[in-house]
């Protein structure tokens, strides 16, 4: 099979990329061949047995996402976006990206109108929804974004919808929770300190923790980001019914269920690392922010994710640090 | 104040400028110019204080929208929209007008950028919503529509609720319900049978039912829907919130109340009229249609529509025929 991944040198994309190279097929299916598509130039996985073609460019540009379909992927995993902040500070950037480069891609597909009909996966966020909400989000609880990235991404979401249900590809819309751990250097995203607080006492480094412990969020690690990837690639679609995006399962906890349990994973003398300072813009941020979900349709359809943060903690010491970290 | 009215020579815009007209006023404030502008050439309603300017034109082509924001007009009434079955048979032209004719709309008056911040209001529609649904549908529900149009609807009422929270308008949408009982000939609209069965035996016409008598369906009078306009045009939107989509308020009933209400308003020889012909493709649309709402948010906000199917069958003997009908 074909696939071709769009948004690849991101770092879920390019978890997913390695975990095809090194698992080789897709769901008992050989992958024969991998277009890579990113604004900047991506990588291609190391040990991979497939073909891949890397290209770089901007996915809104006039002909983009035709020339990306023409080799007519099995497979389309469209991960590229602006990511939330950008969005909200550049209107027509995030529109352009977002909104119309999603739907040139699906245009692009329609265009070919051969009986050509791929899967196609569309990451979208739990962004979608927007405060005032009950303490658990439901599947069936209305798309309220507050920020633009949000909207782009709902409507992402209903244009998935309609292009399936119209037979032009065969789509699943995944909503991924935070993903935390995230690997890297602290950025500022206001939901970085999340994975902050882990990742950098774990490397010996301190981390400054901006809300208060009681702040409630929803995770899940790079490794179940990649895999309901895999699963969304894999499932049987029919078994989805028109209502084509799914919340995805994940781990709601505290912030001081996190520390307690980086401090059960690696001791006291690693979570002692967190410096609480409070940041008032950030807990106003972050106060918008759904804190749980009841993804029962996702669990229904086989979608799994952690059930504890020990086992988040567990999954970056072992695919981030080899194994170890800095007592 | 200047008023734009886009989809105007349809019929709750003819019916929302007869009332403009007939008040002068448009919530205390004089009304001193309205633009009406449809694909084909609307008509200036009779009788109106206020000068007029009528334009057609394909809102979605280039400049278009431009043109028509050029005059700074207070209030924006957008009703302009191909309907559920061209949508649905006619992909481009659907999602042409439908999305890119109101992102235009809305970009245009973005384009301004001065300050100038008119009041917008979007009709949705309760084809926004697909089956399965709760018997009443409330104002927390997804939008999952299964059709094209309520598909570009969704996506209006995203982009409406973006572009309010970045202050470029001041935005409203509503949803109307089944606005019953239309005025006019019959038409081919699978729901056209809930007004024809009221509408053709109070002319002295027959009429056929092609569901069975238990189907249920939401309805307001176009009396109502005008109401929701001018409402929608006039209220405190700070009120609103961030959730600037609303279903209107309607009345809930089955085909067999409203015969019921039918008799008891014009007499059995009335309903003597009403033919029943079951037909299967219309069963199987209407089986996926909302039934009931429960629109807590519109009624709290001050939106009213009829309690009684017979009111909704009185407006039309007023408002329609006079006062008088065939016994």
């Amino acid at each position: 099979m074909h696939i071709l991944v769009l948004g690849a040198a991101g770092m879920v994309g390019r978890k997913f990329l390695e975990r095809l190279a090194a698992d080789g097929h897709l769901g008992g299916q050989a992958i024969r061949h991998a277009t890579l598509h990113d604004v900047v130039m991506p990588a291609a996985p190391a040990g991979a047995a497939f073909s891949v073609s890397l290209t770089a460019g901007d996915l809104s540009a006039a002909g983009e996402a035709t020339r990306l379909v023409a080799g007519r992927p099995d497979l389309i995993v469209h991960l590229a976006a602006i990511v939330s902040g950008e969005a909200e500070a550049d209107f027509d950037k995030g529109y352009r990206i977002n909104l119309d480069g999603t739907r040139d891609l699906f245009e692009a597909v329609r265009a070919i109108a051969d009986g050509y009909r791929p899967r196609l996966i569309f990451t979208s966020s739990i962004a979608v929804f927007g405060a005032p909400f009950h303490e658990r989000i439901g599947d069936e609880f209305h798309l309220t974004p507050l920020t633009s990235y949000g909207t782009q991404k709902a409507i992402g979401e209903l244009l998935l919808a309609d292009y399936s249900r119209r037979g032009i590809f065969d789509g699943i819309g995944i909503r991924l929770p935070t993903v935390c751990v995230r690997p890297g250097k602290p950025n500022k995203a206001a939901s970085g300190f999340f994975s902050n607080i882990i990742r950098e006492p774990l490397a010996g480094q301190e981390a400054v923790l901006p809300v208060s412990d009681d702040v409630r969020h929803w995770h899940a690690s790079p490794r179940s980001a990649v895999g309901f990837l895999i699963h969304a690639a894999t499932m049987d679609l029919a078994a989805v019914g028109p209502r084509r995006n799914l919340s995805m399962p994940g781990l709601s906890c505290t912030v001081a269920e996190q520390i307690a349990a980086l401090e059960r994973v690696a001791g006291k003398s690693v979570t002692a690392r967190i410096r609480r300072e409070p940041d008032p813009v950030i807990q106003g941020i972050v106060a918008g922010w759904p804190r749980n979900f009841d993804p029962a349709r996702a669990l229904a359809l086989g979608f799994r994710a952690e059930t504890s943060f020990e086992d988040i903690i567990r999954v970056h010491i072992d695919d981030e640090l080899g194994g170890s970290f800095v007592a």
